[in-house]
């Protein structure tokens, strides 16, 4: 067989990153990465609403062709490597980051008249202003459409397409006027690559649908015009204007079209992938299967498990989604998520420390001196709320069990533990309701670099932490699923497991749960899950306060006095 | 009348201070600062112990030899002064700080064989090892002798001397059997002055022993002999080795011994004052009367009032103390405290966040700017436990309402809003108790640099906040003491309050509450009391936690949205 490859497109928060694999074993030989020059660090941003944040399209076009050039010219560099083996392109985004698009699926921003019109760009992922229009859609549904929030964990989010749709007619109704349509940024760009010229000709992928806009193929599509009217008649106008059917990846959102195949030197008409969320993607390129929670470690963590659609499972109250085909064809994809990991040691590093790298570099080596459970210390890791189980974009941080002796390096590791603490809580809750989980992959630059970050999370989860053995875990994947809608004749696969199998590994290094450790953060977690639930306003919760502190103190001498030395 | 000048002399925590005054309008012609050389800036730390800070009495004997005679020497230089017009010897110190001494009222750690051993060492105030003790003293009092809890607000600290002494007693039996007694430091200098060789001749201060060793003549002196056997059976030996009765101030502690009097070129037998802790004689020092609050504000924060015997007032809960004379005689004295005020600032922004003097500074103004409520955040001012109104060493800090946007002056100040909430608990409930506050004088030095704080404190407590006319108000009531204690033949003064309105005075500057600022921390501080209650373990107390992050961001908005632009 000839040797092909795939190229996989990651859009992130602050920058796009494509790749050109190998099909045969997964190997990149080239890689490139574009850094969006609007706003900052690509993020549009409003000093009068800290929950604003946008993205400017016009970046991830610009992005889209830097990234993928240099990738392409960088594998030009590496022995046997021909542009005309190049069999598919799979693509992966943020999400839910829904753009308005005019009638020829152009986004609004490019258009001078709306350009300057922060409501007109693409509403990024971590945009929380439609927090109100999500608490009215959670309230309309629970009355009148329930079924609507089963799948999606009980609550709608501030952060998914039908609130930040709605919060852009109620804030900036003549841009939700000019609108032809709006599509997520996951099908945007594979619609893009396909040349596709009118909004309902985009291919829309069922990971977004499903997870982001209630979509599900159990009640024929989107939300009933009737129930959309309830919330505003513009609305329900907007549902004929936007899908019918979603699809999982597998079956192709296009062809490449002829002036992109010339930009690049590709084939013209190869497989352009169903695009996908980074998430999902990076769980296909980390190897799930049934059993492993794939957590996708970065400024946010995503987190991801499948289920045979044959399980028939439970809704889960407080799971972001589950949804039929969303990560892989014939199995359910499970996600959760935390609003807050990279990012809130970075708030602690840099804005509040004022350091830089050296200073992540200097804490972390402080933090893994320190023995579980000796700083006294514990925190809630809500700094940009709770995405999974509280589902409230308007929970905010704490820390506690501060003395005048506490150091930055104490508090960096105790906020490292309650991102670990709330990972745990998404464990349990899916696994309360029979989804197995027995290894946990990380993927990311933190599961990489941050030794101290992983021990943790094995001694707090209890479970060993693997390590994809990509650090491109969504690229790859989507250059996996590229290989898998080329097809086998192609020169990819017929199937995923065996797409799998081949093109992702795990890397040697592992972190295994300490039995010491493991019983200290097992009391801790209880006490964690006392303030969580507490200030999560979950009914019912029941917090032993006023014996909070003194328990820590509790848990801080018998640390101390521990005959364990501290851990490397 | 020749002119006539007094000497104060103030231990602080970390050096001593000599001043001496002209006893005609309270002018200090000399001052003179001596820094402890032990320890970490004077204390005595223990690594393994985060609890422990003692004092080595050597600094204290130095101390007073530097700090006097540079005083005198600087005072020299004024036009006038004469060394044989000096007619009395004023001096406040730290307390509860007890001091080991041999059989001639020698401190144990001058003595070779004990002086390594912490033990034999002065006993900090801030000592926090002896909460087992506390506890348990509170315990069986409060089983046996309720009426000894009474008037120091229901609970035994752990800062106070029958804590220490019988801490001392179970960790270092040794230390405890070679001591022939204890005395407070307050009376260990008065003594020394006055050249005292045994233990039962030390005059003891009330002020001492009734806030900190459940002395009263209501019940005829100490604790009994039968009560402290409960406890301990060397504890009641211990009795009849200390003292039978304690003084006011207004009486001699003593005469300038002749060996002291030829160090310092001063008049041999002049009026030694009865000893007073810090912030007592700094009440007296910043001019208190009936319906004045005096807040010594520092690393912690002493409040002091005072109310005529003849008004009979209740015990107060977890008011530290009311004892008859402890400030000036004639009138209870009201003692409550904040284990930490200054201390938390410091350690803020030198341990967290890596600053200095400058970066104090720049928090200061950056924090000016912020209008109260719109950080979104609110603390707990526990990093050193609660002295009142919980009286509770073993309680710590709490930070809530951080995001990814919160910034170290964000945080400074709501650091400085806690301790100011903090304050209003204890001036509330001594009102709740009939004890009339109409005005509140600050003294010390953040009270005379940090606009922002005192602004604050204004508006949190709804009070104009007055500033001492002295920025060393405990030395200069002690001066003002030693004038009393002089009496007016000698050029002194026959009454306390004829001796306040010549000696001392407030400054012109003031800080008046701003309207719309109340309204927002009246806001504020029923959800510091709400966490304050709920994590005081107070009982009965009912929080409503599962809301308590949205209102602080409702205030935050409504904060953001006031039309009034920030303040200066």
């Amino acid at each position: 067989m000839n040797s092909a490859y795939t190229i996989g497109i990651d859009y992130g928060t602050n920058s796009v990153r494509a790749i050109v694999v190998d099909c045969s074993d997964g190997r990149v030989l080239g890689t490139s990465v574009f850094d969006y020059p609007s706003g900052d660090h690509g993020v549009l941003l409003d000093a009068g609403d800290v929950h604003l944040a946008r993205q400017n399209p016009a970046d991830y076009i610009e992005g889209l062709r830097m990234s993928v050039a240099g990738a392409l010219s960088a594998a030009g560099r590496e022995a046997g490597f021909r542009r005309d083996r190049v069999i598919g392109i799979g693509v992966d985004t943020t999400g839910s980051t829904p753009l308005p698009v005019d009638a020829r699926a152009r986004p609004l921003a490019l258009d001078p008249r709306w350009s300057k019109n922060l409501a007109a760009h693409a509403w990024l992922w971590k945009d929380h202003t439609s927090a109100d229009e999500a608490a009215r859609i959670t309230e309309i549904a629970a009355r009148h459409a329930p079924e609507y929030l089963a799948p999606i964990g009980g609550t709608y989010s501030s952060e998914w397409w039908w609130s930040k749709i709605w919060h852009c007619l109620n804030v900036a109704p003549d841009v939700f006027d000019a609108a032809e349509s709006w599509v997520e940024l996951a099908d945007f760009i594979p619609a893009l690559l396909a040349g596709v010229t009118r909004p309902r000709d985009v291919v829309r992928c069922v990971c977004a649908a499903g997870h982001k806009a209630m979509y599900s193929e159990v009640w024929g599509g989107l939300p009933s015009a009737a129930f959309l009217e309830r919330l505003h008649p513009k609305l329900a106008a907007l549902r004929s204007r936007l899908y019918d059917e979603a699809w999982p990846p597998g079956r192709p959102a296009g062809q490449l079209a002829p002036e992109w195949a010339e930009t690049f030197g590709l084939p013209e008409g190869i497989a352009i992938a169903m695009g996908g969320f980074d998430a999902h993607y990076g769980a296909v390129g980390s190897g799930i299967q049934t059993g492993t929670f794939v957590k996708i470690v970065g400024t946010s963590t995503c987190d991801c498990a499948i289920a045979p659609v044959s399980d028939r499972i439970a809704d889960i109250p407080g799971i972001c989604g589950i949804v039929n085909g969303s990560i892989m064809p014939g199995y359910f994809g499970i996600e959760a998520g935390q609003s807050a990991v990279g990012d809130i040691l970075k708030w602690w590093v840099e804005t509040v420390c004022g350091g830089g790298e050296s200073l992540h570099a200097e804490l972390s080596a402080e933090a893994s001196r320190l023995r579980p459970g000796q700083s006294g210390l514990l925190a809630l890791d809500w700094n940009n709320g709770n995405r999974t189980i509280l589902v409230d974009p308007r929970l905010t941080g704490l820390i506690l069990g501060q003395t005048l002796h506490t150091t930055r390096a104490e508090i960096y590791r105790a906020l490292i533990e309650a991102t670990a603490f709330g990972a745990r809580v998404i464990v349990e809750r899916i696994r309360e309701y029979g989804v197995a989980i027995d290894r946990v992959v990380c993927c990311g630059g933190i599961a990489e670099k941050n030794d101290v970050f992983m021990q943790i999370y094995a001694d707090a989860i209890g479970q060993p932490m693997l390590i994809a053995g990509s650090p491109q875990a969504p690229a790859l994947g989507a250059a996996v699923s590229a290989a898998v809608t080329a097809g086998a004749d192609a020169g990819g696969y017929a199937t995923w497991s065996e797409a799998q199998r081949r093109m992702t590994s795990l890397k040697e290094k592992q972190f295994t749960p300490d039995p010491d450790a493991r019983a200290i953060y097992d009391e801790l977690h209880g006490i964690y899950r006392e303030l969580h639930d507490a200030f999560g306003g979950v009914r019912g919760a029941r917090a032993d306060l006023g014996t909070v502190m003194r328990r820590l103190l509790s848990v801080r001498q018998r640390a101390a006095a521990s005959p364990a030395g501290a851990r490397a």
